[in-house]
């Protein structure tokens, strides 16, 4: 298998785009992604896009060809594909153009995802978003994400010591960085205050607690290692891609705070890539609701099942701490169009590895790691990115 | 890249399945393809599922997650993804399962497919299997499948010669070889006349130039071809994989009755195969509708534009003729789970290689091609298999 690396990155600002269909949002993204590896649109040999639900949000499947068609390489009939696994669609987005690339089958691919989640004509988003969780036993007895994650908060608060107030720090400190972070859908940074004052939406969870409903689009452009360095000279290598499964539902699992598939992933990551966490100097995780940044610090193996919460009112996982999580702002600040933000988080990692993250750059960052989770943790992908 | 053989295949009977869940669907396929290899479910590394719709169909999203847990695969966290391409979801699975084996990221790899479109609760299947078209440019303003294949039909046969029996003899021909298939929905033989009395459905297309709805599942297990023989010795040997895209509306189009992305992927894949057209002893088309099944024969370069209609007719594309078509039965037959079809076709080749096919055996078949669609051409998938 040949070593695969990064040449370009793009992202539509996310937030509620009420002037922007689905398909306006990718071409922004993707036009964004080739301009930054100083390709046309001719050069791509082929296309992958994670999205989540376009068939309920806008009645609209047949994704991979829809994008293919509007951004104009349907003319070259090059293959897309859309894949989907919920809010990790864009984490296997990139994986599968990883491996297409790894394995001689193309050389130049694009990865995307995409979202349109407002502005949309048919059901809720709670009742769409639902659809990532397992429909006949958890839906129809109208169990609902925020729901969920509320009994891995319960469960979790239950059995290890994470006070609310430290909770309340995970939002916080993403609402820092993207008041840092030119795309994210939230700017402003808040208090803990703000946390414990927002209203209950499933108890522990606050309103402050949940990642928001987002439109948004990101794409990323993959190549050959060894042949990077004629598009760019700001490429990033992909270091190591793992994609994990679990139980669809909550409750057949034997812990349902600790996610299996991240564990999985995280130690396949690391170990295929030859790292130790200390080597990782960022981390991008998924953190649909703060109880999530918390449960995947411990099972991506950064600390001890228990400490991420001390961690967090610590420090450590501040942009300026030992473990920068989420510079980006998470799905917190940046908001989290489904499909999209798997590959929003590649994005975020390859400008802290090339130096381009602004205000919230980590200085000398090296190693990159980002963390995609579908539903309550069914689907996880892990991915190392590193400078060269 | 390695070599990649098919080892192992399993397929519902496609029907109404009234009794049968979408899950309980995907798991007999699975089952019956893991017996049919010899494989144990501990000896799959990574699982690919083609799907269109379910979360219109039954509301349910994350499906590779779904499948690996009710299939006790999510124990031992294997990756598991779903493909999306319409009604191409089947093939780009297979795709994705051989690019993975080819790769060496896995080693052996179930793809399948499933669709659950009988007893589902929202929508019209009508209004879901136009999510496969543009929605924006066909769908909203009223265009549906049978609608779009019918200006197909109308343009061809206003510029080529083909009567409305020849059309007709396209549906009697895989009826008449759907009789000979366990698993087909409809199992009996009709006449023209039988075609060209029942109800028009959208002009000239009548009800029985239409393939149905149907609830089913195809699986299928790849394996590199080096390490076949470990499991079984009724391998078939993967000799190209090539998919097209096109633009996603039919108006966008120079000729609406050519399908250039099947004239794209048929040209890769005998190319990529090294073969020409007279080394293909059967071919699996797409006969969404009977127009579709001329269209294809021609695209993929059997005969010249306006032949089609003539060579079946004449029982070129008979079962006993020099190039059976769809002795499957086809869509029109054997049903047409959306997502299941494309692996369906996988499975009819790999029957007909290993010589299995009973009433319908071709004989001496020792290369086959399938080809699958999605929407209106938007995305074609053409796979070439080989006894070796």
């Amino acid at each position: 298998m040949r070593d695969v690396a990064v040449i370009g990155i793009g992202c539509t600002p996310f937030g509620e785009h009420w002037g922007a269909s689905f398909r306006n949002l990718f071409i922004q993204a993707g036009a964004l992604a080739l301009e930054d590896a100083g390709l046309s649109g001719e050069q791509i040999d082929a296309l992958y896009v994670g999205n989540m639900s376009a068939g309920r949000f806008i009645e609209q499947e047949h994704i991979g060809a829809l994008i293919a068609d509007y951004s104009g390489m349907a003319t070259r009939h090059i293959p897309a594909t859309r894949v989907e696994a919920a809010c990790a669609s864009g984490g296997l987005s990139f994986r599968q153009a990883v491996i297409a690339v790894a394995s001689g089958m193309e050389d130049v691919v694009v990865a995307a995802g995409v979202e349109k989640m407002t502005d949309v004509g048919t059901g809720t988003s709670v009742d769409t978003l639902a659809g990532a969780a397992d429909r006949e036993w958890e839906g129809l007895v109208g169990a609902t994400f925020p729901g969920l994650y509320a009994m891995i908060a319960t469960d979790y608060m239950h059995r290890y010591p994470l006070t609310r107030e430290q909770l309340a720090m995970v939002a916080v400190k993403n609402h820092f960085n993207g008041a840092r972070n030119p795309i994210a859908q939230f700017r402003q940074e808040i208090t803990v205050e703000t946390v414990l004052r927002s209203p209950l939406v499933a108890d522990p969870l606050r309103l402050f607690d949940c990642s928001p409903i987002t439109d948004g689009a990101a794409a990323v452009v993959v190549a050959p290692l060894d042949r990077a360095r004629e598009f760019t000279d700001r490429f990033v290598k992909v270091r190591a891609s793992a994609q994990a499964s679990d139980t669809i539902s909550l409750h057949d699992r034997a812990d349902i705070s600790r996610l299996d598939a991240t564990v999985a992933a995280g130690r396949w990551a690391l170990s295929d890539a030859g790292l130790s966490h200390r080597d990782i100097d960022l981390v991008e995780v998924h953190d649909c609701f703060t109880i999530a940044e918390i449960c995947a610090i411990e099972d991506l193996g950064f600390c001890r099942k228990g400490e991420a919460g001390r961690l967090t009112e610590e420090g450590v996982t501040a942009l300026d701490g030992d473990l920068p999580v989420n510079t980006s702002g998470g799905l917190k600040a940046c908001g989290h169009p489904v499909g999209a933000t798997g590959i929003k988080q590649i994005c975020e990692v390859v400008q802290q590895l090339r130096g381009e993250a602004g205000k919230r750059q980590v200085p000398g960052a090296e190693i990159g790691m980002t963390h995609n989770v579908g539903g309550t943790g069914a689907t996880v992908a892990v991915h190392i990115l590193e400078v060269v």
